[in-house]
């Protein structure tokens, strides 16, 4: 029987410490391979490139014998160019980050570890996305890393309810009053804007995206308490946005009658 | 008592006919504004920009008396720029496109339109984003724009359930062959990729992304089918990604057994 395939991504970039951590929790579990931006790429969602072509370079030797390939793309791109391109076969795991940040609660939305993660689950792909609640540059991903590989275990061998990936985050916390891992629901949550304007040297004015995260529940059962409380969160994510539960009531609003002969 | 705020955004550039379309449509509902990215913006997904600042020009008079400004930031940068630095209250409506190109089914996650709308639904405004079936450069928006106007007074009628927000696509179709808006649920699809690959002068490869749509169910209560079949579809969206119904099968993992003391 081969060895599992396992695709490697992220989005803050090939060199970034978090890849090269995830890498050392998963080489031992598979025949991985390496798919990661050529420059950090936080914030950048869902994005893929459309009106620009894409550039693949292979760096073999990043992560000694493990095949690895930079791209000018978005982290979403790496999967699909790892999928059409890269691989020769349908990955049996995709793995991405760890992140250098947060990506619980609403987060997950403007993730490119998350939207490299989702893209896995589209393409029918067991997929997970890993965080650690830690943007200092000396983050410690020992926690991370074995936490990484248990989940990675686990996955190969339970499997994905199809149309679902995984977002783990990881808590910035003393291993030792970690109490485990949770699975939980992603906490409502926005992030409350506040530009900073500045003048450049000639006098126009430019703006700096900045913000508050904005907590609006504290519930037990979602990801931001658990992180609070000593736990790793695991949310099952879903790419149908459809909201179920809102279907009826937009029924009767009589929207089918709306033709043109009625006055359109 | 004050008429209705209503912002109006897109992601193909404030100087597309589609957001021309849009803002005829709505016009006459209330006190609207433009913001949008001064470049086209499609398939920019929830991204936001973090590494770089941003620029916001006044462009009064491209829509007449209407107030309008145009952003280098993506389509989600302009809704956070509208509601930080740009407007002075809450609005009331966001009405995002109308988008040259289907966002129904799968599209929905890559699109800057409906991210747009995403962004605003996270705002806690009513938002929809709305799309004509037809990438053309000659498309006809007088359809797409009798139904924007009808969606938009139900939604400052109706309005929507916290968390959700819609989105409306319109199909290439003789308006008297239109049968009416169907309320749907994202039908099940992806991309199959297929890169390109071609040489530059310099003999280097470089990759455009070009792919197919695969349907993958033909369901009456879907969006694809409602667009096949003469209507337009409304779906409501969400943006808690949570896969409710895979949070107990996850529980059976004992993962919250695992900590550093169970030989992790």
């Amino acid at each position: 029987m081969s060895k599992p395939l396992i695709l490697i991504c992220n989005d803050d970039g090939i060199t970034a410490p978090g890849i090269r951590a995830l890498v050392e929790a998963v080489r031992d579990l598979g025949d991985c391979v390496v798919v990661a931006p050529d420059k950090p790429q936080s914030g950048m969602g869902h994005a893929i490139t459309i009106g620009n072509p894409l550039r693949v370079y292979a760096q073999h030797g990043l992560f000694g014998d493990i095949p690895a390939y930079q791209t000018s793309g978005t982290p979403v791109d790496c999967v699909k160019l790892a999928v059409d391109q890269i691989l020769h076969r349908k990955p049996d795991l995709l793995v991405s980050g760890i992140n250098h940040g947060s990506n619980a609660s609403i987060n997950v939305i403007y993730s490119g570890t998350m939207s490299a993660a989702v893209e896995g689950g589209i393409e029918g792909i067991p997929s997970v996305g890993f965080s650690l609640c830690d943007y200092g540059l000396e983050a410690d991903f020992a926690l991370s890393l074995l936490i990484a590989r248990r989940v990675a275990e686990a996955v190969l061998h339970h499997g994905l309810m199809p149309g679902t990936l995984l977002n783990v985050n990881i808590p910035r916390i003393d291993p030792v009053q970690f109490r485990g891992l949770k699975v939980a629901r992603q906490a409502a949550a926005k992030w409350k804007e506040n530009f900073e304007e500045r003048r450049d040297p000639h006098g126009k004015a430019y703006y700096w995206m900045t913000g508050e995260f904005e907590l609006m529940e504290e519930r037990e059962d979602t990801d931001e308490w658990a992180l609070r409380n000593g736990y790793a969160s695991v949310v099952p994510v879903q790419f149908d946005l459809t909201a179920h539960h809102a279907l009826t009531g937009l029924q009767d609003w009589g929207m089918q009658a709306w033709r043109l002969q009625d006055g359109f």
